[in-house]
């Protein structure tokens, strides 16, 4: 038997029943990844398998680091051949880490191939993986379509144009829907250029805060109108600050004269900036998801040769983040202006603080179900443990009925396992909880509660 | 077969033979809970199901606002019967929450209600619920006795009269023993009106803190005269620093002349006065009860809307508290005046925090076992996975032979089946163990450790 | 069936072939221990079991203190026998503590005594291990053999003469290779009189910074000499500060000076010591071990009576441990001297924040694998749970092939069954992964993983 067969992850009967006839073939929603619209409107073709697979996927350069492999193997001159080399010595080992299993669901689901990868085998592997790419016109649209995928979310500046989400949209030829999702990150530490690439676009003077809002607004608009409802917010240290208008007015002049601003004013701006982004968000329907818990690039020396992002970050703890995350929903909430709100949290030690942080803010009169919700584990919590984790820490505090499901944040166009592999896993674990007696053998709710996690609760919230 | 059934929650035989022939049928010792002493005094009469559901469990409201009810059907204007279809609604989703198995463990218990309830046969139950509790003459001091309730240890201020605790040991006709417990949090930030209070309660003056030492300890005789033997110290930030008498001396005139005080002298006061307390209590024999790790009352508009209390508070990640909580426990122990304490712990992450640290201050003199009790998982972790986590890591860090078990911390009359879930638990960990041989197949020590934990420890521990 | 058979932890039939015909019988390499150099090289005669039981294990005393034990039966002037029945009568009593899994396993592997040990029986026991005691000839050296041992790693001050150590190798007798350990944790703090016993030792003067460092340097090459390949550093709280060269300067002049130095100096002065150290580490191919997360003595009356380390130690809760843990890796990997190192974290809720760090820092040009370590649970986390929390985590962020496994951190020469304990854990985690279908079932890629973990991959990573 495969490795990967029908069956796998499943522990149970009910786990069985439930996945193969109710999740499995589900459409997908990735509301939040990082695919590259540009590959995806030139429907971009690929290489070979190590562009495919290792160009951006700072997962697998980590676990070749830890094997032992050059950088020049990992990121630098390297053929493609060696790199791939070394990667499937790597993968061979990685017993315990989701790569391993993500790399087996990868192989079978888009290569139909059942071996483990080796570092025996891994040429033939090379080889018939290269002559597929080519044979069977694997492009990033056509892997899209090959993964039931319905809705992607991409990753944009403000700033970006949009005109390849522009181009997708009338490609006819492709009728996956594509949205650009606003992530704003570059204004939490404003620099004067920024400030002045937004006057350009648009058109607008920045004097004061409210101008700057202004032309933040329009940017809003501009996603919108090009189809985006969905916005994300990369934040390290999550503190909450309130400030003053004439403090906020302050800041914004020392921004935009290019000055320094302290530590503690950085907070200020920030905490300003998130509530009067939320206000906009709720005001369109939109959903604000928030991140945090990462702290990056810290390995000097790889930052230096290779750059950011290439897998060299840490899981932060930092303390006290009830009260900063209780008062940032607040500062929506007291307003009347909390959207539809993601909270995840890269730090699982900080899931119970977020699960219960959450429930605070759920009451609404619009009969929003799970209005506020704890976030699907991923990145350091992309692991079987991590998931389960999240899903019992849910659970506790709120209602796992509405959970609005899993997110892939890939740049890889073949990483729509993850679903699966997420799929796989909840069903197991709703089917435990039914053998046990837990949950009760219903198959009406149970129906309900599997596709609602997999599939329904996604389409439904992320929607205007 | 019945949702709840004999087996509920019990996976193993042994578990099944533990709980069935030694767990089950002991009777409960309620150490720590917020039942109404006047409703128990006036044996209270319930309106019908809502009022003893609905009318002050937050832990429901909060489930019912992450479905998306109003607040008009949780807390506000909605009729009986609206709320309870609301509350139906919710409990049929709530798959996974403590809540799911609590409402159906108290349907089976005090009303033999088999089916789950639902937002379909929510009126049915609803009518035959209120049919019993009318016909059964369901009041509060039968519902306590129905329980199997031994000891009930209420809470309330140093300023209560106990008038309700005097009436209740003079009812001939109701002979649970119900003690009040001293729960002094008004002290720790002490308000001029409070220190006018003590002084007319006590026939005295305040003019040094030794002064209101003496009133805060006859206080203490007044609770101890009425049968106290357990104080209870609810804790949002465990801080603990030490201060000359000269500045407590100082901290009490400013609280005594309505000044406000500094966040580090608030500090200062609380940990002296904690001290103090512990040592008075350790005098009578009596426990010290400390919880913390929760920060309360976040949400602003709720608050405004419906009072303290609604269901909004979250886990507090505090820092550092390893250094305070040993502080705190050995500035008691190093005078000699360490009392039987048992610290709980809001926050899970901080389990094994407090579970070493409780290990440093055990050693006593007099032969008291498990001196120092790391407590039971109550609130936020009054889950299956908490009460796991909870015991697993005491075991880790000490002797779960000694544990005083399971509390309800609850408001309502109804919440007794949450020992019951408790025992079960514990009864499959330890079955588990068994089955796994981990721990020896004995059946005197097995019978020892169930028995022990379920009631005889908490038996010994709370006496003087 | 005895308590400790065969299969004793082992659940299921892969982890039973893997246990018995793979990990059970490979030697220890007991890497970081505490076992006294003066009590091997004299090959020390016990004088009965509870010497070799009682007279210096912490944990056993923390245990008997919870059971209400008075201190002259644990540390105090109670007989021998009198503290074996008070441990026996704690023993019987410490389900889900590994002490009872240690206790029995330590009685079955070097007494042959399959019975549990309890109140009643303790004094056969106690006989019968004493006799066995002095008719075996159960030495320390005849202890280390009868483990398995292959190689010990003691643990030394930097002022240690290494007698015992030179002594111990020139012991034809005993084949077993016993190695110092450099632990400078006195010089974090640094006192005027252990400046003065450097400069005696090395024979040079400490002027400057760089003098004192030499004077280190001579330390290191003295210990490199006798055997030394590995390097420990015990710290509290995990402070990485950088510093000026004259701050340096100043605080070094300081501390020759015998004055008072601040806690920010503190933090500067162990910073760049450690970075310094790490760098001479480097040099000559030696491990550098870094554990922190434990505070101290925290009970005063015992400190007073009994003294340091007497079992009264909490686990730490540190913030922000994240940003200090990666800037100190990341100050020697900058320059190019990042030694192998291994990272211990005492907290088990830092877990991943110590397992995503050390992912940052594997990256090297020789080849090594796993340079960078998180390493096993131990002391607060040297339990069942413990140990698998630390795998699991470990493989979640890392690759668990190239983990160099368990260690003692013992003081005792019969506590080499927690390294047997290990392996049942790690064969049972492994054999439930197979039989789960997560890891594949290969029999050639399974023997390199159990062999790897519980031998190989410390025979090579502790070597130069």
């Amino acid at each position: 038997m495969s490795f990967i067969h029908n069956d796998f992850m499943l522990q149970n009967g009910t786990a069985k029943l439930l996945y193969h006839e109710l999740a499995k073939d589900l459409p997908i929603i990735d509301y939040h990844c990082h695919l590259d619209p540009k590959e995806i409107a030139e429907d971009h073709v690929f290489e070979d398998i190590t562009e495919l697979w290792l160009a951006g996927d700072h997962y697998k350069w980590r676990a070749m680091r830890a094997n032992g492999v050059s950088e020049d193997l990992i990121t630098g001159k390297g053929s493609s051949k060696e790199k791939f080399k070394a990667w499937a010595e790597t993968a061979e080992l990685a017993l315990g880490n989701p790569l391993f299993h993500w790399t087996q669901l990868e192989l079978k689901q888009y290569f139909d191939i059942d071996a483990l990868l080796t570092g025996e085998n891994w040429e033939e592997i090379y080889n018939k993986a290269n002559k597929q790419l080519k044979s069977d016109g694997m492009t990033a649209q056509s892997l899209v379509k090959k993964s039931n995928v319905e809705f992607i979310g991409t990753t944009d500046t403000p700033f970006d144009s949009l005109e390849y989400h522009k181009q997708i949209s009338e490609d006819d030829t492709f009728d996956v829907k594509v949205a650009p999702s606003f992530r704003p990150d570059e204004l939490y530490i404003l620099s004067k250029e920024d400030i002045r690439r937004l006057e350009t676009l648009t058109g607008k003077t920045a004097e004061h805060y409210a101008d700057f809002l202004s032309m933040v607004e329009d940017r809003v608009d501009y996603f919108d109108m090009h189809g985006a409802l969905i916005s994300d917010h990369g934040i390290t240290e999550l503190i909450y600050q309130e400030a003053a208008d004439e403090d906020i007015e302050r800041i914004f002049a020392q921004f935009n004269a290019g000055e320094t601003v302290s530590v503690e004013d950085k907070a200020k701006w920030m905490s300003r900036l998130l509530v009067d982004l939320g206000g906009m968000y709720h005001d369109r329907g939109w959903i604000m998801q928030i991140h945090f818990g990462a702290i990056r690039d810290t390995n000097t020396r790889l930052f230096d040769k290779v750059g950011p992002n290439v897998g060299v970050d840490s899981i932060y703890d930092q303390p006290k983040v009830a009260v900063h995350l209780n008062q940032l929903l607040n500062a929506m909430d007291v307003k009347g202006k909390l959207p539809k709100t993601i909270i995840y949290n890269l730090n699982p030690e900080l899931n119970h603080i977020v699960a219960s942080t959450v429930a605070n803010f759920q009451s609404n009169e619009e009969g929003i179900k799970g209005k506020v919700q704890f976030g699907a584990g991923w990145w350091f919590n992309d692991t079987e443990q991590g998931m389960l984790r999240q899903m019992e820490t849910m659970a506790d505090h709120g209602l796992l009925m509405h959970f609005v499901g899993m997110l892939t944040d890939s740049r890889s166009f073949v990483s729509y396992p993850r679903h699966d592999y997420f799929r796989r896993i909840f069903c197991n674990f709703v089917g435990e909880q039914v053998e046990q007696g837990k949950f009760p053998d219903n198959d009406e709710l149970l129906k309900t509660l599997v596709e609602n996690v997999c599939y329904y609760n996604a389409k439904r919230y992320f929607q205007k």
